[in-house]
């Protein structure tokens, strides 16, 4: 027979710590066989509920509240009885150092920091981000549990002020060789990363390090930085802080499943550093590159992609950047599979793109006789078909809509697939020929993915040598088609309002921690001058009092 | 100035090469400079008119339209009134083959055939192919335009008869060495290939005929077969006959973008054949392997992937099939990305699947304390932590749910993240150890992911050995751990109601061609058995009239 008692301290501030402390602690105690001391969310009150450790009381989320499973009840009354000397036992400072009580007093103390680190409980870490912004701080923002409001605010302010703010919940980050938060001691190298995921930032430096390779730095942004709320705020940031950093020679871009339309304009960023650029955005479609970028299946195989590139840099012709006139992609396809897969592929790096054979709803082509933006057209489609021959035997309506294109004063590349095979039209080299050297005619480039063998009765070679002539770039395969393609057009220029400063990235940097002990002391075993904030909640967690001491300090609304 | 005149034909059958040959003969005409001849569709109108050749005349979609645009009257009046002619002059059957009218008669003709191929118009396609499987034979369905339903009824059909149904819109097989439709002239080798693709399959067969390699049979399956609706009739028939085809040694499955909920069966019957198996999905995650299935990230990787593997054949472990009892995933992660990217890559595999960063709206889990079949837990979520350490510092709630899911009678492996580096709990694996050796007297497998570096200040090989000595399973990374994973777990039985004979699959099929005729051309040059029927509309095309006809032959209804 066994005797469950509790104990509730109401709307009362202990970090975490100090609770997984108490609660071993407590399970050390004679006659005790299980503990729990949690904050009472209903998430924790199930759990209590599951290990057995149901609470007689109904607590509210903001308290605290204490349970012991034990032998007999006075087993259980004498636990309780300790918890106060238990609690107090912790909050003597170690070591006799001197600690500020604030982080304007820590700012005094160590003002050269450059960054403050804030692993306080969500509902207080806005506020604090906030102050170490107002004093002109960059932010490794730990903390879980922020709103998408207060991240947006966070961000924007940032913005403005060329600050960085790494997270809510980052887990990790390197910076000047330093980890903060989580982080696996890794060699330095040429290799920086950005990362919408800290365990998936881990991953890939580690097997870099494996694989005998270093990093340069590791930008955490926070796990919701790549949805639409936040627009990738902190990532655009780090891409152009990775591209002015002379030690960073190639890019990683790792993030959990992003948001869709986020997507564009950090492709773009990436593809504007000209770095050999690594994208693994969980969730995305993977394999081959355009241009610097190359899109990784998995955190291993982005950390294989990286150290390769950086053994082994690819030259890159340097790119134009658009300003009007010709800059859109027309492809024209016969093959469905062939115009959805240059979809897939070129969708976030081409945008705005449409296709009557579109992935997502916004990239439908609202007419598709008339091409928009960059446009993706399978013109063996069911609607081009009723009473026609398939393109791949009748080349009449290819050859009418690549004129058509070749008239449009937009038009900069155009892409077609010629299939050769049994079937299919006996020379459609020949019928092409004339209407690519019209579009040629009007400075359009015109590349052609050639899908055939050597044994098809059209005889590759000379199909080859047809288009070759009438001025076409030819590949044999997609891939190669696709390479060429987006290598040919221009880039779509794009900056950052207010460039961070170079130097938050500077070597064994100073920092100020707010919350969490031990990660001030992981900084201090890695050499970084570090000032530890002894922490409590404004008002003693307070909210209402909290939000007039804010304004009074400026820091909100 | 130019004069446009244009002529209707109502409601007559031509077929699409016939009105191709027309516009070829106008447009040469003296004083001709365009011509149209098409199906008066709105989008054909629509292309008239972007050619100025908009006609004075309002047509239906079911008449021929016939328009030329001349230098003067003259010449306009002359050419329309050779068209008559013109048609006529095509209708004169070539080399004076004797040619059945009907499918029948074509029967009687090469009872052994065991394919039709059918190319007529859509709106006459399904009758054409419900003949065919009433004869007992099995279908090309190369005509587009072919609705839902019927593409429905027909595979309905087809699987209780043990027919295969290649189509509608199927562009392009190779079936015992003979090309149909579009195909490309291929060496004979060890890899077969299924396509819900034309084009796909013709890029990928190319590249393995490129890259040295061979084809066994190419089924094609119609772009929709893994839609929704039509539930991978044709794909899960074919995967069944490349299991049992002795010349296949590898297996290559291509398709367009599938609809989510047809991927999981498409998956399991792969895995079932034991063979090495590429999957490429288009716009499903690519990149690593489980078991025998190889994750393909484009066409010209899948056939890279193809061709590695029929040279160097991995050898595999013989799977155990579930039968209730132990057969259910539990990983258990503190890291998030970790636990989204298990989700990612195991979500067709292992079905259903339930996590708490689900990845489509019906992996949610309905309660995070307690799993449901396979479950992917992040320990770490927002939830778990408000007032609680993050669990790569305090492992207290994962040794909790560790016991929980041990003491599950469903659970049959249970997957770990272990992640090291500074800031992180200095001996994990220690505290984690009791509770993987508990659930190995279970009977329960534990694999641990560990992701960290030799220079971690818990020692990586320490961790590894305390883990190790508890019985788990520990690897380096996530990607082999879920290897591990996937071949420890029991194979769900599946099997095809009534199987398709192999016969189907025999060198050199005779076959019936209904439709174009280059189709029975290309048959013939590549020696196959090929009688052409010299298909008319039933019932002059007249819908209705067709469908009386078709219920007394008791093909429809």
């Amino acid at each position: 027979m066994s005797v469950t008692l509790s104990q509730v301290r109401k709307g009362a501030y202990y970090d975490s710590v100090v609770l997984m402390q108490l609660q071993r602690a407590l399970l050390a105690l004679p006659g005790i066989s299980d503990a729990g001391a949690v904050m009472a969310t209903p998430v924790n009150l199930e759990l209590l509920e599951a290990s057995e450790l149901r609470p007689g009381e109904q607590p509210g989320p903001d308290d605290l509240l204490i349970v012991v499973r034990a032998d007999d009840q006075e087993a259980a009354q004498n636990a309780l009885a300790q918890v106060d000397e238990l609690l107090s036992r912790r909050r003597t400072a170690p070591q006799g150092t001197f600690r500020p009580k604030s982080l304007e007093a820590a700012v005094r103390q160590l003002p050269d920091a450059a960054w403050v680190l804030v692993s306080v409980p969500g509902r207080f870490a806005a506020g604090v981000a906030q102050e170490a912004l107002r004093l002109g701080k960059n932010v490794f923002l730990y903390s879980d549990n922020v709103s998408v409001q207060d991240e947006v605010d966070l961000k924007r302010r940032a913005a403005d002020l060329g600050r960085l703010i790494m997270g809510p919940d980052c887990g990790t980050a390197i910076i000047g060789g330093v980890g903060f938060g989580f982080a696996n001691r890794v060699r330095r190298g040429p290799i920086g990363l950005v990362g919408a995921s800290g365990t998936g930032l881990q991953a890939v430096t580690s097997s870099i390090d494996t694989l005998g390779s270093g990093i340069s730095q590791a930008i955490g942004t926070g796990g919701r930085d790549l949805h639409t709320e936040i627009a990738a705020g902190t990532t655009l940031q780090a891409i152009d802080l990775l591209r002015r950093d002379p030690d960073t020679r190639v890019i990683v871009i790792v993030s959990k499943p992003p948001s869709p339309e986020v997507v564009g304009p950090v492709v773009a960023a990436a593809m504007a550093t000209g770095k050999p650029t690594v994208v693994n955005l969980i969730g995305l479609p993977a394999g081959g590159h355009v241009r610097n970028l190359h899109f990784a299946a998995t955190l291993e195989d982005a950390a294989a992609l990286a150290v390769r590139l950086s053994e082994d840099p690819p030259t890159l012709e340097p790119a134009q950047v658009a300003s009007g006139g010709r800059r859109f992609l027309r492809g024209l396809f016969s093959g469905g599979t062939l115009a959805y897969e240059t979809v897939l592929r070129l969708q976030y790096v081409l945008q705005p793109l449409f296709s009557n054979v579109a992935i997502h709803p916004w990239q439908a082509l609202t007419d598709p006789l008339r091409s928009q933006a960059h446009t993706v057209l399978d013109l063996g489609a069911d609607t081009f078909t009723v009473g026609r021959l398939h393109p791949m035997m009748d080349n009449d309506l290819r050859v009418r809509r690549l004129r058509q294109e070749a008239e449009d004063p937009e038009t900069s590349v155009i892409l077609l697939d010629l299939v050769l095979g049994e079937g299919a039209h006996p020379d459609p080299a020949s019928e092409l020929a004339p209407a690519i050297r019209q579009a040629g005619g009007h400075g359009i480039q015109t590349v052609v993915a050639v899908i055939g063998t050597e044994s098809d009765p059209q005889t590759l070679a000379e199909q080859v040598a047809t288009l070759e002539r009438s001025g076409a770039t030819v590949k044999i395969g997609l891939e190669a088609a696709l390479e060429t393609v987006v290598a040919a057009l221009p880039l779509e220029a794009r900056s950052i309002p207010v460039e961070v400063p170079l130097s938050v990235l500077d070597e064994t940097p100073a920092t100020i921690n707010v919350g969490l002990e031990g990660f001030a002391e992981s900084l201090a075993a890695q050499n970084a001058h570090v000032v530890h904030v002894d922490w409590r909640p404004p008002a003693g967690g307070d909210e209402r009092l909290m939000g007039i001491l804010a304004r009074m300090k400026g820091t909100q609304g």
